[in-house]
């Protein structure tokens, strides 16, 4: 383990809307889609493509819970 | 659809860690735990026990990516 | 209660500024105006328009405080 | 203006929960308590004390909407 | 100190992406760049331009950490 | 390039305040000192000692930006 982030949700890419500045992800994981929005710098250098494998990264400050 | 958090996934409590202040829970996933913080005033009014249903909520915002 | 996100205020839709992937909501609250900034594609799925009702909604953690 | 930061909502502390490594702080606004989560350093730093007026701060991104 | 955000990283603007709706600065600081995803209301308010002084503020509870 | 996260910043640990929840890392970098706030969960597991070299992460946009 080298990073205090604690949520690492592997999926597959299926969904990317790519904005100038900002662009968004859907990454379908076991739990559902997961949306993520990261900055379009981000997207191009990791030169994501739908059906790539990826995972959704959250620090778990960032997690709320709710009941069903 | 009454919120615009696009991250709710269903999961069963399996860890509480109760502070002062704040305090963890771990969620089971189907995609595997998710780990949230919250504030030690919402789990005591939420009456949540290890075993319940739960969702892990988070605003896409909050969500990076990584390459597996 | 249902959720451990702490904070719910409510107001009206002032202003809205549509984006490709983000978009700004701004909601006139009794203690002033909140931006927020949420996907758009919730913002169609909400369907929120100017004058609607609604609730700015922050994570405890998010919120710093400074002296006036 | 000096801060990008957009959110600035005025009030009075009403609750104070010191923690060893984390405080919780609530402000009374005119629209209603917002609970902020600070590091105990800053709070000691701060120096704020239960009736000081304070501002609960909010980055845009953070702030997620509702309908009521 | 008036406020709790605890990381003020001060630099000089490098680059800025301004969009419709949000706006990408990035801010070269002694310790690297430092990318910031600001409202464009934000952006144009604050006047911003390349070469300007600038500091990267950052709350605590978004930090996390990694082993190099 | 293996992840959306724009911001590391190289530093090493200087003071580290263990909480049973949470706790803070301090880390010096040549930009000045970061605050971390991160689950004394993720501390334990990276047994991480002041003096350690270390990389502050933060996602773009949690960055805000002030005038000096």
């Amino acid at each position: 383990m080298k990073t205090s982030l604690r949520n690492h949700l592997k999926g597959k890419i299926v969904n990317i809307i790519r904005g100038q500045v900002v662009s968004e992800i859907e990454i379908e994981t076991a739990a559902g889609t997961v949306a993520s929005m990261i900055t379009t710098h981000s997207l191009d250098h990791l030169e994501f493509k739908v059906g790539d494998s990826a995972l959704a990264v959250v620090k778990a400050t960032e997690v709320g819970v709710e009941k069903p």
